[in-house]
Formats: C-alpha cells, structure tokens, sequence
C-alpha cells in the first residue's frame, strides 16, 4: 500500500546546480529581497535543477515528518445557505489560534462524494467536520478514524469509535412549529423543500409530514412544492405554491433562505404576511430580522461552533477518549411577525 | 529543508502485529464486508500496532510519490458571495472530468492571509485560483510558482511568469453604471460599500469616485456608506442611506446583494424603486430577475468559469507557456427596470 519515499531532495538539487543546500531553500522560499539575495544567473540555475529532478520542495515531506496537515475541513452540501456560511466563519476563528486553517470541500451530488472521501483519505486535513446534507457515507467516515483523522459530524445520529456527535433537536422543534401553525387555525400549510423532485433533503420534509399527521391533517401534494437551492428558485417555487387555486393560508419553509424568498414573493404578489399568508423557516438567521414582517423562524438558540470546536480541538490534540462522545444542540421556535 | 523521509512503512505495521501487509491494507482500508473480511481481534492487532509505530497510512506518502494532490484551490475573500458561490460550483464541475476536486479556502482578514499562504506552499493543492478581494499578496502568489503550483489569479493585474490572469474590463463598465446615472438626470448618487469603514475593497469605491469626477459631480461623504458583508448589514446600511435628511436619487451598491437588500430597505419604507430611487448593483446574479422591479446590474456578460478552468488545466497538463496568459472577461451593464 505504501512505499518508502525515494524523491529527489534539495541536497540533490543543490548537487546538480552546484550551489549550497541554503541556496536551493532561498531560491524556493520564493524571497527576491534581502542580505543572502542571490543573482538571477545562480536563481534560473536553480530552477532548472528542480525542473529536470522533478523536484518537489516537498511540503508533503515535511507534513510527513509532522505528521500534521493542520488543516480542518469542512464538508457542505453546497455553498449559499447563510446557515453553513456563518459555521464556517465561526469554526474558522475557533481553530485557527490553536494553528489550524479551514478548508471547505463541498459534498452534495453522488459524483463528488468519492472524490471527497478520497481527499479525506489522502489526508486533506487533520480533522473533518461533516454538517447535515453534505453526502458522505457513515461507513466512509468511520474509515477515517484509523487514519488518525479527527471526526466531529453534526448529525442526529450515535456517536461511534473515534466518531463525536453534535445532534440536536430540530426534528421535534420542526414538528412543533407545524404544531404552531395548526394551533393558530391553520388547517392548509404547504411545504417548500430544497430539492426537487425530492423535497425530503435535511430531513425537513420528515418532520413536516409528521406534524401533520399528528394534527389528523390530510397531506396534499399541491402543497408540497420542491426547489430552493437558490434564493430565485426559492422565489419560483413559492410563486407556484401561493399562485394555485386553492393556496396554502401557511407556509412552512426548509430553510430561512427558503422562507424570506417566501415573503418576497407574498409581498409581490399583494399577498399580506401573516395575514393572508404565514411563513415559518427553519436555521433562526440574522437576516431574519431585517425581513419585514421579521421571519418567525425554528432554529438553534445560540448558533456558535464551540462545541464543535471543542470536540474536535480535544481529539486532535489527543485528549479524547477512544469512544466518540455526543453533544446536543437545542433548538427552539422563534416566535417574531410572520407567524 | 527538506529530509529524506524515513517514517514507518505498512511492512513494518504487518511485522508488528504478525500479518500480511494485504491485511494491514484491508483493515486500514475502513471496510468491514466481502469475502476477505478480517477476524475482529486480527483488526484489533493492527490498530494496535500502527498506534504504537504512530504509523500515518501514508497518502502523504502516496501524493509525494505521485506529485500531485489532485485538488484545486479557490481562495475566497469571504462565503456568501452569489457571485462566488456560482463560480465555485461552475469550477467544481470543469475540474472534476479532469481529476481534480475543489477545496475553498478564505482569505480575508490580514490574520488568515499568512496561514492561507502557508498552506499553499505546503501543497494545499497543485492548482489555486485567486479571486478579487482575497486577501494574497502578488509576491506571496509569484512565490507559489517555483513550488510547481499552477496559479490563475482573477485580477485586473499584469501576468506574470507562470501566473496567469483572468482581467476584466469591470472598473470601466462600472464607471459607466455611474455615467448612465448621471444621464439619467441622477446628481445624488450614493454608493453602499462592503466594509466598513473601508468602502473601498474590490475597487468599486474607486469606479464610483471615478463616474463622479468625470462628470464633474462633487463627492458627498455623507452618501457613502460601507457595511455590506451580510444582507442584514446591507440592509441596514441602505436604510442608513436612503433615510437621511437629503437622501440620494440613486444608489450604486457595490453588489447586487447589497443592491437586492437596498430595493428591499426602499420598498419598506414606502419608497418607490426606480421613481423614488434608482439602484444598481454588481454581479449580474440570477436573483436579479425575481426582483420587483428587476434589478439593474453591471457584471460578465457570462458567467462561467470556462476562461478560468482551461488556463489553470492547461497549465497543470504541462500545456502552458513559461510566461502567464492573460485572458479578458467582458462586462456591461444590464439594464432593467431599478434604474
């Protein structure tokens, strides 16, 4: 599976320029300034031993010998939901006074989850952080652990070997602002997920179908409108939901992203929020606030990555047990104007 | 600088615990079904033995051997760019055919510069993509290309040996959404920057300076705003601005983010986009059209990354001269109904 090493190193290079190991690793440093400035005639010599050697002036070495990327990934779905944009600045500033840079890979069509989990293999970083809807496997990120790569995944799943566990309680928090909805009169609450044909991404869709059913409320499929990976799909997909002859007198959205689109496209339509029409999101984002009515909205009570960096900071620096732990993140409905 | 690696080998891992170096690589290799499945305590063994060798199954070791990482780069100034995102997806697609998987690293603040560069000489990736607003500087990047990265910067600067530059004509179309203001018969014309108090990131502070002198229109300080990374700082920034004793007739923001929250802080407020103002934004992102009125929008007649991706595979083919391309995105102004 693996071989010993036998690249070229910058002693064989300063041998075939016929100039000194420090030469070699200025020239490479890449500086142009300074006391040890070499002339450009010794600098192109350089360069071209390192062309005909083949020579890396190898980083991957030197992580070998640390043993260290010290990078953090983070696996998406995808890029443009403000929810995973906020976590990834967050987590950014947790790791990076511990030496850590972030790094973001993005997971969401079948084709990139083996390029992906390939790249966690090679060793992309020292941990992973893996959030709800990107697509990798359990059985890949529990191939990670013998690697020595670190694994906090925020999922509603158990924690396993050298697998920590951020859960929450979305689902139940889901159903209950469907429970919200129905307690506030509602009897005809439409749906809009992200994906379409299947709007059941993230689990939302789950939970939706649930607290209906809960309430005894017949699920109609003109209701459920699937498409809302971008703020103009959001917006065509809710035109369509609240454009039909018999509309929904409320909508709950799989995301906060979905639900602003939601008012927007109400608004436009002469539709007024919530009186013709409520709208509740899911992630409790600061935009939120700016939305006129403000969004009411199922989310997080705080939204921080403490305890993802936590997790992960202690594993990395061995302090974690062999078992993977678990921690839970309560989440709530944030009544504000839109419903 | 760089020595000869002499980490543990997967033989010495087999030695250790008393078996094959195929059972080493199947255990290693995270799976747990087929016909050649291992015995739990022979699992055990392994594990127990490449924990006491500190044994790293080595894809550094694998990547060293083959020189490549098969990653690419793309150096962000932040998340939760439209724009950005786009281009992100567009070249997670051109580069996949080829191998290669997208990684996104963010590069703003002067604090994260230095790890993000250091990352890149340490072979983040065999190719990187820089685009405006990142935070790298030229001699950081012209450092990179000694170490064989490939590097395409989206910048409107020079190439330089090995670095190629993707320019565009976007200072000059965005001077030109300033002079269709003032033909407009626009003489207030305020401008909504991304960051505060420095409204001059990305350069189109100074396009909106440029469009005022060269229409002899005297800057009014109070009709600059800066504070647009999210769309709730947007929109409290555009309120900020359009609220004012003697407001602006029209705004340039300096995205079509920060445009969008703009007609939306109008709107709220009872004001009429374009009657009461006329807003442009940047980007010519697909939000633009679910806007009411459809926003008006300097940006890349196309999108696409196709210009970007064909420089930098090109390059990492082996295919690409010495001296870097330069390669010239076109922009205009699109105009609808905001302005």
């Amino acid at each position: 599976m693996v071989e010993r090493v036998d690249a070229p190193t910058a002693a064989d290079v300063a041998r075939l320029a016929g100039v000194s190991k420090a030469t070699v690793s200025y020239v490479l440093s890449g500086r142009r300034s300074g006391s040890a400035r070499v002339r450009d005639e010794t600098r192109q010599r350089v360069l071209e031993a390192v062309r005909s050697l083949d020579y890396v002036p190898n980083q991957s070495a030197r992580a070998l010998r640390r043993r260290k990327t010290e990078r953090i990934c983070l696996v998406l779905p995808r890029l443009g939901v403000p929810y995973f944009d906020a976590l990834a600045r967050e987590l950014q500033e947790a790791v990076a006074p511990h030496g850590y840079t972030l790094v973001i890979a993005v997971s969401d069509a079948d084709a990139e989850r083996p390029a992906v989990i390939e790249q966690l293999r090679r060793r992309l970083a020292d941990g992973v952080v893996i959030v709800p809807g990107a697509q990798v496997a359990r059985a890949d990120v529990e191939a990670l652990v013998p690697l020595n790569v670190a694994v906090v995944l925020v999922a509603d799943e158990p924690a396993g070997d050298g697998v920590d566990v951020v859960q929450s309680n979305a689902s139940e928090a889901c159903r209950g602002a469907v429970q919200y909805l129905v307690s506030s009169g509602h009897r005809r609450i439409g749906f809009i997920g992200h994906f379409p044909p299947n709007a059941a991404r993230y689990g939302r869709y789950e939970d939706y179908r649930a607290g209906l059913r809960a309430n005894d409320l017949h699920l109609d499929p003109r209701l459920v409108v699937g498409g809302a990976a971008s703020r103009a799909d959001a917006y065509r997909s809710a035109q369509r939901l609240l454009l039909q002859p018999d509309p929904p007198s409320a909508v709950f959205a799989a995301s906060d992203l979905a639900a602003v689109s939601t008012i927007w496209a109400a608004r436009d339509e002469g539709l007024r929020v919530p009186h013709d029409v409520a709208v509740i999101g899911v992630g409790n984002i600061a935009e939120d606030l700016v939305m006129n009515p403000q969004l009411t909205s199922v989310g997080p009570t705080s939204v921080g990555s403490a305890d993802i960096a936590e997790l992960l900071l202690s594993r990395l620096a061995g302090e974690a047990p062999a078992e993977g732990r678990t921690r839970l993140r309560q989440w709530e409905l944030v009544r504000r104007g839109s419903a």
